[in-house]
């Protein structure tokens, strides 16, 4: 048998951005394999839902790597902060529990070179908290809106804001929440227009989706 | 066999009201076999869901009954306008697509002797069309709100009103709206508290859960 | 990034009834900092669906505070039991496995003052358990019913009874029954009339509804 | 390609029944075909699913055949009525609308040599009309018990009676009934002991069981 | 709140069996409080589903109970086994990974006082293996048939054999097999006749249908 | 009861956009009425998902309005093509089943006065076809990929492109495909990254976002 | 818009095949535009999966062309008949509803060059009908094995004989049956070792997956 | 009770190979039986879906066994590499993740004496990785195609190569992957022709029917 990876080599140049590595499936064997490939090269490397268990061991050998536990976002190298301009993207979080899948998308588009802002536990049954910040959101470029239970937070927005919005389902909640996918088909059939939705749970890929968007408006 | 059916008879004393008939199963044979028995003893029916072609035909028979083709609701003597008091029940729609429901709900509860009044389309992506009629809404005892497509509209309405509020999922919508279910499941984990649901188009359901609970209020 | 939550300051004047916070997906360190906002207002709060291991951390520092193993009921401070009036909620339980649910119902009426009595393991396939119970039932206000495997117990009552019953499917059950799919589903096209239902295992929902029907019956 | 169907021709022999033609997927053709094949051999046939469309142009060859347009039974030569002894199997429905299927399971113990009787509208939300029947259905050898929506009725008399009980769910409703999903679900998931269940609609099979039962009387 | 169950005293006169406690969703210490009442009135008691953690609590108790770790059975007093007459029913599993299931049926029928045999890993893809055991099968009363992936072992002996069979899909297999939802929806739609279907793994639930069947026979 | 509509009116302020009606799932009498309100204002009025047959009663009374009968668009007035600048956004199907989808995409950005190009009948399962029109793809600002079947072709074309990619699954195919349910899904866990996806057929969401994104293009 | 088509030239050279045409979702318009091409070129042309009335079109213009009703397969040019050489393939169907999908894999077949043979009725529930075709299924390079309901057959036949075999689930039944769902999962979790399966009644995937193996015998 | 299992002695020479044992669901104590009886006979076998902590007792007690840790095969003599000649089956996975997968089809290929080679991580996603190896893959007789997440690879292959391909769908991805549920429905609906799927994460059934088709190339 092959070699199980084979790196992307010019995915930079085709698309604007390096591979990431999706680490959920990956035995910590093979994770430490490939870091050990990237390590040599001196390049970073972004690897997504990692397990705690499986990011001790990996921490362990590459000290200087960094590790958000409640994202499971793993890079090799840290980023510095990106602090002379203002923030493009919003992410829009309707409650607390929802803060892992809030983070993966502020710490993808950190090492992505992207500015970003999360706003908290503003969720539709409390409509006040929103409305308080509506001023902050028309700030933004993009919004990345986070809602889990049922999901009705994109729509809300959608009604009140011009800009891009990327919904992002997650899996918080119970019973009839079914694991993510109640929120996910109700962003999907929001009667508000043109939002789009990635995922369950999927920060990594709304990040990513928000990062073409600005690779656009740059390119202009 | 038997007769295919056993009126109920002493449910007006057990529960407050008369047994109803759902409509969209049963035969044009049996239904007007159903419908002597109550016209021999002048008693008045309300029939669910009856489907138009089967309508016309007993339409023909009966002639002063009343048929509403939004929602299929037939009744076999059409009922007096209650005028003299203010609606108890404000039936709320999200959007002009869910007449139908929200007729059945009305209908039923007229048939009951309750008044409501129906406010339509302020679905919440036109968040301002909401806001708009919340002094109204604070009138009502009891809300029933009535939505298609991602059914945000009582979690909005509950986060910002404190009356019962009864949510009646409707099957408006394609793709992921999957015939009204995720509505029904968004209504269910809704972040809001204490709102409860009924089957997906069940009107009719949201208007005797609304009974009930005047009742409760009556016999205080 | 802002501090994870902000706290619904006037949710009380608006639905008469504080926050409250799921437990399920928040972690130790977030509830711990919830707790300390509200611990130095000296203000309660009641979280819901707390797992053991996070409560037992939790207690170790606020060690006046109340949990209950069975429903994952966590109150910052104990509630004094209502002793002088009769109970206006009954909450009737198909069997001795849904104990948690019907406790999560209990102590959040409890926690908003309101005094209910639980009736366990009346469940429709020993149906003169539930008959001798009748003339009790018939004694409350508002029914919570509380059902797992194929949820048949509110159709029964609401055949026999013509309070307000809100339906909660429980998860208890193996196979065909779901999760509690089964039992939500049974109970949302049930055949009685006018039963509402929330999310499954949601005892905490339908204390609030049933909350909402006494604020409209008081307010009368 | 040969013909496109082979007569088991030893099954009576080996079950103690012939073979049973399904019709709903089967083109008037072959039908035709088929029933030439019985009539030349001057054999009856029972013939399920029947549409109707298909039924007018087979009893126009066969005059003297029997159809049942409620259920869509078919046979080539109508039964003569059994009238000496008890019906052996109860045939209960819960609503009139579950007719088709009580017809079907009917039919085909008619079409067996079995006497059954059919009870309808039991429903358990008129829990009177059902405990009225109690001391008639205690006479019946076996009960099938019919019912859609929420299916509880086999749950409610399992735990009265001791007799074999199949449980037939149907596909009426509408929601959250899934097309009889959610009643064949809750059957299966019964807290009552020992019933079993036929696929939704099934009355032909739950009649087929209910042979395979008497038989084993029989040889005792 | 009353104590959380309530014994159903007279089931046995009703149905001619005493009452069963499900295990799985009960806490050691309320099925430790059953215990007792059931030994104090030296009664003997069948616990189903019971976890092996939770049985060595009990067992350590109730030293002289009986519990089977493949199936979860425990019995608060062993049972002497049937030895003078032959079994009546045949348990027939489709491979060995359904032993669990096979004896659940297995030790409830004991438990019952009816003598079975089970015979192991008949499945449909060796054929022979089946038909060597036809003329064995052939002279049991009933048949519980017990398989789990695509569930095909019933469709097969109920086109061989005319008795009663009670198929028992089991949750063994992965992918595609769904836990068992594949093998019980392919039970339910068996092309062969008058087969009737329990819950998946309810190994329970196919010894009391037996049991039921078998007390008709007895009462004849 | 009120009137059963409200028209948005200052969504064009708020949005950029005016308000879109959904034809589904409403009444001819209901459009008709709608429609009065809009030509009388001499304003616009885009309506998705019109059928036939309701059309051809609205064209016959609004005779310059347009119809496209592959994707139910209409428009109260016809747009005038834009003809002198390069379209903005490449609109590429999969096959030439997807044309409804496809038209429902073109159409509505015409209604929003937004040029595109769609090309059609590139799927993956010919890989040259797509391969050769990469130059072309490259040209567009933003990617509406249509695909049914196993709508494998935004993941393709994601792993070969930097653009903002909106994939529109649709609704064809048949089995496995579940009515687009499949195409969806598989959009969604799509190793390409940073793909949005709207609503199964939902051509018009697709639209609307690259709308959203145009804007903001042209806001910096 | 381009034209809706693009015709995969370098196909035959590429797979040894040519593009074949689904049916289903065109509009006759576009059918006739593509068959217009293929006439005009003098090429033969597969289109699968047309319905009746669109058929009735295009058979009008083209009336030299092939079409079968039960399946749907429509070809530009009738194929003459393979006579001279043995069935490589044999196509074996469980009942005589499963006729059409039989079809679409002989006349796929056919169009392919490749002679096939159907056998019809051999379902599990008559083992003998099986059992007594077992020496001629012997004789085929290659098995298609067609079945709706249970899906039982490729099982039982896989156990039996040493060659490939594709199984072909069928939308033939009801309730359980989920239009195919079950047979499909059923033969994807089969107990017989090395079964493939393919979509839903897509016999000519079948077809296409046996020419694939027999070309690969052919380059031996 | 009989033994619980049953070796189905003449399997191999019915179908070329012997029986395999799933190792997922049987307990340690009955492979420990199954592996005397095989050990005693001095025969190998294969189990597969065996995990860890079970290989662990059964490695102790066979120390010249082998097994594979990513995918759960176990042999209880190792096989030796067949060298001198080409492998006959490519196994190509889409992404690292989808090796355990992988893994289990070489080694079942390998035990029945079938070379197989593994090329990894060619996902569709970094087209010029599988663009690459087209020249190798068109090396091989049969392409066994192994992917997670939407499961576009076998569709993207099928279109470029004509050999047979067996996909093969991995539970590898999160969300609406739906543990492999969204690649094998992608597979089974691919717009590719002629490509036959099994079971999610069944590499063992892929080499099965490899082997079947490979018997068939050498019997001619």
């Amino acid at each position: 048998m092959d070699k199980a990876f084979i790196i992307d080599k010019d995915r930079k140049q085709r698309l604007g951005f390096e591979e990431v590595i999706y680490g959920a499936s990956k035995s910590t064997a093979l994770l430490s394999e490939l870091l050990e490939d990237y390590s040599e090269k001196n390049k970073n490397v972004l690897i997504t839902k990692l397990q705690q268990e499986k990011a001790i061991v990996l921490l362990n050998v590459y000290r200087t790597a960094f590790y958000d536990d409640e994202s499971g976002i793993f890079m090799l190298y840290p980023i510095n902060k990106i602090e002379n301009h203002n923030a493009k993207v919003g992410i829009v979080s309707a409650g607390s529990s929802d803060i892992g899948v809030a983070n993966e998308a502020y710490y993808t588009l950190e090492y992505m070179g992207v500015k970003s802002h999360v706003i908290h536990d503003v969720g539709v049954a409390g409509l006040h908290r929103l409305l308080s910040k509506i001023e902050l959101l028309k700030t933004f470029d993009i919004l990345i809106i986070v809602a889990g239970f049922e999901g009705a937070l994109p729509t809300v927005v959608g009604g009140l804001l011009p800009q891009p919005i990327i919904a992002v389902p997650t899996s918080v909640g119970y019973g009839s929440a079914k694991h993510g996918e109640t929120a996910l088909h109700a962003m999907l059939t929001s009667c508000a227009n043109g939002i789009t939705v990635v995922n369950i749970d999927n920060g990594y890929g709304a990040a990513m989706s928000a990062f073409r968007m600005l690779k656009l408006v740059e390119n202009q």
